[in-house]
């Protein structure tokens, strides 16, 4: 009987390929299966940062999220909905690894700061080994790309997803001394006005498809449409103590 | 008269060597010219986490900071008496960078995350071309280190220094869905008191030099002693929307 193979999660970075680590390069030469999340008929974008670092002949297990037609992706009964995919997902990596196959599992940004990687990872870490490759996030692309500065001396970083509701959205604006919203998509009019009724629009930053070949990076006051795609995040630089 | 030369503001990760990404590795391979803050004496964290990436010969520009003996390094008049030190500093960097050297600037972690790159990079940036490459936070290695999914579905994430005083760090986290506190050192008693003030002791997380040859981790009530080497933070993980 052969041991049993090894799941590990990869942080491929916020877009760039060249922005992967020298650990996550080699996990993905080491790998005999890769598996990632795409929406069905799309390869999607970790495959595609990853493209340049796969051995040829790798095997692919992509996972598919479910289609549904009346609920919109980011809406609570959605994400209810995602429980059973993510279960069948667990154990479609569960067959690999039992059969003694390692797994790298490909992860936009970070693994395990707001990463799908999680739902699986919770799910099979009593079973299997399993190991992480730490990725640099989204928003330290996004803010290298506006080139920056975001926290200085005794700056309270807030990360808020823009999934919130507006009354939460703008409390924990207004106390922000440095702010990222991330998950903007259609949230981006509730965002834009739950920055302006906390007195930060006029410091906020508009990023989309940070680090990627299509950067996008304005002001958000210049920004004219409410358009932000999945890859996009609202920036509000501190303004902390510098010497 | 040949062009002036570029600051590279090179994000090294969290402290292991692989976990430097392509571009920083190449960036480093590049550079005619390394520059480091480092204590006097010593050759510094970043100078040691770059060393295996650095080509032989080298030029070695270290920025030693100002030695004072009555004045705690977190201390505010300190902050203060850095100010001539970034300059002369900057001014060290800007005669490389008029002479048409580019300098590769190290920077533990990410350079535009609570960075000593950024005092530099604001004095310099108006002068001289500047790039950075993003590096892994701290913070993302060690809850790599940790194994410890942070943010989950609509969790907020607060990122508070343990330089903060007592109140507002209590405040703070009070408030957090999931929570990062760095900068610990002398602060870790003020941070543990407000840690229990504000619900969160037993969830907290305890990391020293994450991804580092001397990594620990433990349950922060595990951790009997107060003494917190500058390299460390605290974990709150987030409880969030699981499907
Ligand atoms: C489900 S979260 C995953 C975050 C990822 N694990 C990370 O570490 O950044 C997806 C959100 O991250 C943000 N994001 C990630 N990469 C980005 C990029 N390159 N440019 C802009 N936003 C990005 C967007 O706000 C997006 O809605
Ligand atoms: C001045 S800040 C610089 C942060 C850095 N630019 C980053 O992106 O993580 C220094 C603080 O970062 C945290 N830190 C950075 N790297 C760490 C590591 N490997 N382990 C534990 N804490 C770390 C500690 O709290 C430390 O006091």
């Amino acid at each position: 009987m052969s041991a049993a193979g090894r799941l590990t999660g990869v942080g491929l970075g916020p877009g760039d390929p060249d922005l992967l680590t020298v650990k996550a390069v080699r996990a993905l030469e080491a790998a005999p299966v890769v598996s990632y999340f795409a929406k069905r008929g799309r390869r999607g974008v970790a495959r595609a940062i990853a493209d340049r670092w796969l051995p040829a002949g790798v095997e692919e297990l992509p996972l598919h999220y479910p289609v549904t037609v009346e609920i919109p992706f980011d809406h609570p009964d959605y994400v209810a909905a995602l429980s059973g995919f993510y279960a069948d997902a667990a154990e479609a990596l569960a067959r690999h690894l039992a059969a003694g196959r390692d797994v790298a599992l490909l992860c936009e940004g970070d693994p395990l700061f707001y990463g799908s990687f999680m739902h699986l990872y919770v799910r099979l870490r009593e079973r299997f080994s399993c190991a992480i490759v730490p990725g640099i996030t989204g928003m330290s692309g996004c803010w290298t790309a506006a080139g920056e500065p975001m926290t200085w001396g005794d700056d309270v970083l807030t990360v808020v997803p823009g999934t919130l509701a507006a009354g939460p959205l703008r409390a924990r604006l207004a106390s922000a001394d440095a702010a990222v919203v991330m998950k903007l998509g259609r949230n981006l009019p509730k965002v834009r006005a739950a920055l302006a009724e906390a007195g930060l629009l006029e410091r906020a930053v508009y990023v989309e498809r940070g680090t990627m070949a299509a950067e996008v990076v304005m002001p958000l006051t210049e920004k004219r449409d409410d358009e932000a795609p999945y890859f996009s995040v609202v920036l509000v630089p501190g303004r902390g103590r510098r010497p």
